[in-house]
């Protein structure tokens, strides 16, 4: 069976180098005689791959040694709750809203606390960022949440609020490592692994040591903890240890090709080739303001619900597949983190441009 | 390199030819054209992978229907939270403490009520399962905890506590598909994968239908409430697929070789070569009663501590590698898990063997 091109919006396509090696070492790591998978975490082999992925992925983000990196379980939905049990003082957060993801996050942290949204976008069902300039912080906010990159909707912040000092949540599960960014910007960031670094069931949190505090809400489950984690080295229970070997080999192969400098030109590349097509064409166009446009999920529709059904189910038989929209926008959604190749998109493309010849 | 036997307690051994089965499909599983770890958890492929893992789990331990089978993350450590949390109603349990898990249960769930130790072999360091003849179950408890193998002491219960109707709690996370069960003995069973069954950061819980509810204490996290696991088929958010998977194939393997009861054949004769050889033997000892000797975890000492020493050490350069006692035991365990072939025993035997001829 031929590997097809893989749009999937999460979990997605991984490089293909990378699943190369993971097989080649499925049965034996190196001279461990055993698979990862079967590796105590507290061995010195397993606590050289964690030491790595954090290593390397220091460097990837340049993050200094004030940020703790932790390796968590349950996924961006578990962040919205260890935030706000973590950081509220006052009980109190601001919320940009953009989209599916913030949403939840708002609702779980109402249970909690205060939630202002200071910004939203529902207005026009997501399908901008709202303007920052004229935002306004809550006196009493312990943060501020922003969704960098909303994978439904297909937009992405190509600015920051000014939080005016205040805590800078974001949540990058879906354009982690995809752009350069600035690592001082940010106070707490988290992705599930799922998108643009390996397998589910990983969590990265980059967080700002002086956030690691034992002022936690009273009632927080042990493992909710930032504090515990930190302490142990993400290591105070057994930990995902095989997609955080994973994880490393997506951090070792992008730091062989170039880190994220190289992977963000690549990244243009492949959603301006993309982009261009769709301001281009008379059956397709894009569903979100140009200026937002993410890099990660290019959200498009065709000129009508019988053309979308169409090309979802030609473009599967062409060996491009899951280009389904999510229900709340419809029509079609590419995903394109940074393991879809070049040559996925100018296929992508390609059949576009026939399909929209033949129809 | 050639695999070594590891006798590691958790992450631990795995069938080989699940292993190669897994590496055999790494890049691309069947005719999907992707990576498990690729796949969406939304698609028909992924549905019918944690479908399948579930029904060949039920059959495997004879689960009705009345009893949901949840795939989770967080390990048995999040049990510890989430069980008080969502059980308690006059927030009191009845623990039988019989070691570290039971230790780090209790401590957890004092945080949110009373914990009652209504049996305890701490006395004698954990070296035996309490007499459960004599227990009082606590009339306002909300359920009963017990571990049922303890991994680091090398203990089993043998028999159930009769509790009178209280809720029973099982901790089977190092002996789950060891041995058979009466599942209705039982109202809510944990295990973290990484023993017997798969990778490490998926989570097994059978839990009773009934105990399902919305009464769980008003401040748990949604990602620790039983309920919207359950609703939503363990896919609330994105569960960790690829960890499913290999559970799924870990399944599928013990059906193919005659199941539970098959299994536990084998487990007896591997427990009974290595337990007969330390009864014989003038320098090692088992270090627990006879009568509660687990089947999975053989804890033994060596007459002095430079032998303990010497013995692991060369035993590692003979391939058997992982063999140190944990901290709080000290000497010798040798965990031997269902994937652990009977050869691997007979090694183990054939070394201990020709190392006491020699010292």
């Amino acid at each position: 069976m031929k590997r097809v091109y893989n749009f999937s919006a999460g979990p997605a396509v991984l490089p293909e180098v990378v699943l190369q090696k993971a097989a080649s070492e499925l049965l034996c790591y190196k001279e461990s005689g055993m698979s990862v998978m079967e590796m105590s975490h507290r061995s010195a082999d397993f606590q050289a791959i964690i030491d790595k992925a954090e290593a390397d992925l220091r460097t990837l983000m340049n993050i200094p040694d004030t940020y703790k990196i932790l390796f968590l379980q349950g996924g961006a939905t578990t962040q919205f709750t260890m935030i706000p049990l973590n950081l509220f003082k006052n009980k109190s957060v601001d919320f940009i809203h953009t989209g599916a993801w913030s949403k939840k996050a708002i609702a779980e942290a109402k249970r909690y606390g205060k939630v202002n949204v200071i910004a939203s976008s529902e207005d026009k069902n997501f399908t901008y960022i709202p303007n920052l300039d004229n935002i306004k912080i809550s006196e009493d906010a312990d943060y501020v949440h922003i969704v960098q990159n909303n994978t439904i909707y297909g937009t992405r912040f190509t600015k920051l609020p000014d939080t005016k000092g205040k805590i800078l949540v974001s949540d990058m599960s879906s354009n982690i490592l995809s752009e350069p960014i600035n690592i001082n910007d940010f106070d707490l960031i988290f992705a599930g692994a799922q998108k643009n670094i390996g397998p589910a069931g990983t969590t990265i949190v980059i967080i700002k040591e002086d956030l690691i505090t034992e002022n936690y809400q009273p009632f927080t489950p042990l493992m909710l903890q930032y504090k515990i984690h930190a302490d142990k080295g993400s290591m105070y229970n057994t930990p995902p240890t095989y997609g955080i070997y994973m994880c490393g080999l997506v951090f070792e192969h992008l730091i062989n090709t170039g880190g994220v400098e190289a992977m963000y030109k690549r990244n243009l590349e492949k959603a301006n080739l993309l982009y261009d097509y769709l301001d281009k064409s008379k059956m397709f166009k894009g569903t979100v303001a140009k200026a937002d446009r993410s890099l990660m999920n290019v959200t498009f529709v065709a000129s009508s619900d019988e053309l979308n059904a169409k090309f979802i189910k030609e473009a599967k038989s062409a060996g491009l597949v899951n280009l389904k929209g999510h229900r709340s926008v419809g029509g079609m959604r590419a995903s394109i983190y940074n393991a879809m190749p070049l040559a996925g998109v100018q296929a992508l493309v390609d059949f576009m441009e026939k399909f929209e010849g033949e129809n």
